[in-house]
């Protein structure tokens, strides 16, 4: 991590979470790959990230385990795509805790928000991880999200990134 | 935010969650707010974050609410407490998130973890904000922190947080 000391060896789980996942860039590159995002463009469209930031972030969760990168069929434009792993999937829930803190505490509402939704029950989450009205698991097979505001109308069902996971053969394009 | 853009007008709740919490060193220091901590050096001891770095920390941490700033008994000594504000303790599932990451995928079990039950069954917590053996929310009231390691059997019932939520009365010591 560039912005401050390495805290991989830290004796606390919440440190060491943050070692990895706490980097703001890098959690909203995980929300683009959420969202089905896999290439360079796609990451940055809704980041607002720089070329050179993106650059560095996508190496270091590609080395930290988050991202998996398959470089494309070699041509006169070989692209790389970066997949979620599972380790990467796996924390979602930390990104589902900072959307409902912020829905009751940041919830300017005309810039628009995030919808949250099981997929199986349909209602909205109010915890991280966990339907509370149907109790199945908030990760990406059951997970919906829709945006509210500048992206007004975009819908995402997260096994769009399980998808990216399952398939590891870069397909032609 | 020191270390990049401004997102608190991001069109959407991650971005705006992040915009808050989403700096390595606040969390840390939330981490030792639920823990009891209230003064400069409680904050300090277990961090490792520079006096400058916790000073900064500390005063935008109070601008965005996440802490009340109490100032003692004036006198030849006088010294501040940091109190959590609710929004403040809104934030566990936060860091229980980024801890229930690392149990996983950053495991280190000689560096030491921290044990997360909840205080009603006693069950290991296995969601961020959620038991999932009895259903009760995992806030404040209902959580206790076990240190593991280098602070070995340090516990902590995270209600004393809660104090500092309700007694906004600093008492001189």
């Amino acid at each position: 991590m560039p912005l401050r000391s390495d805290w991989s060896d830290r004796p606390c789980t919440i440190a060491r979470g943050i070692d990895v996942l706490g980097d703001p860039w890098s959690l909203l590159i995980l929300r683009e790959a959420f969202g089905g995002a896999t290439r360079f463009e796609g990451f940055s469209r809704h980041t607002g990230i720089t070329d050179k930031a993106l650059s560095g972030r996508l190496k270091t969760m590609t080395e930290n385990g988050l991202l998996e990168r398959v470089d494309g069929p070699s041509g006169a434009r070989p692209r790389a795509e970066y997949r979620l792993t599972q380790a990467g999937a796996d924390a979602l829930p930390v990104l589902h805790a900072f959307a409902l803190w912020a829905e009751q505490h940041a919830p300017n509402v005309e810039l628009g928000r995030l919808g949250i939704n099981c997929r199986a029950c349909g209602a909205r989450a109010r915890s991280a991880d966990t339907c509370r009205t149907c109790g199945r698991d908030l990760d990406v097979t059951n997970t919906r999200w829709t945006w509210a505001g500048s992206r007004d109308g975009e819908q995402v069902d997260l096994d769009s990134a399980l998808d990216n996971l399952e398939d590891k053969q870069l397909a032609s394009r």
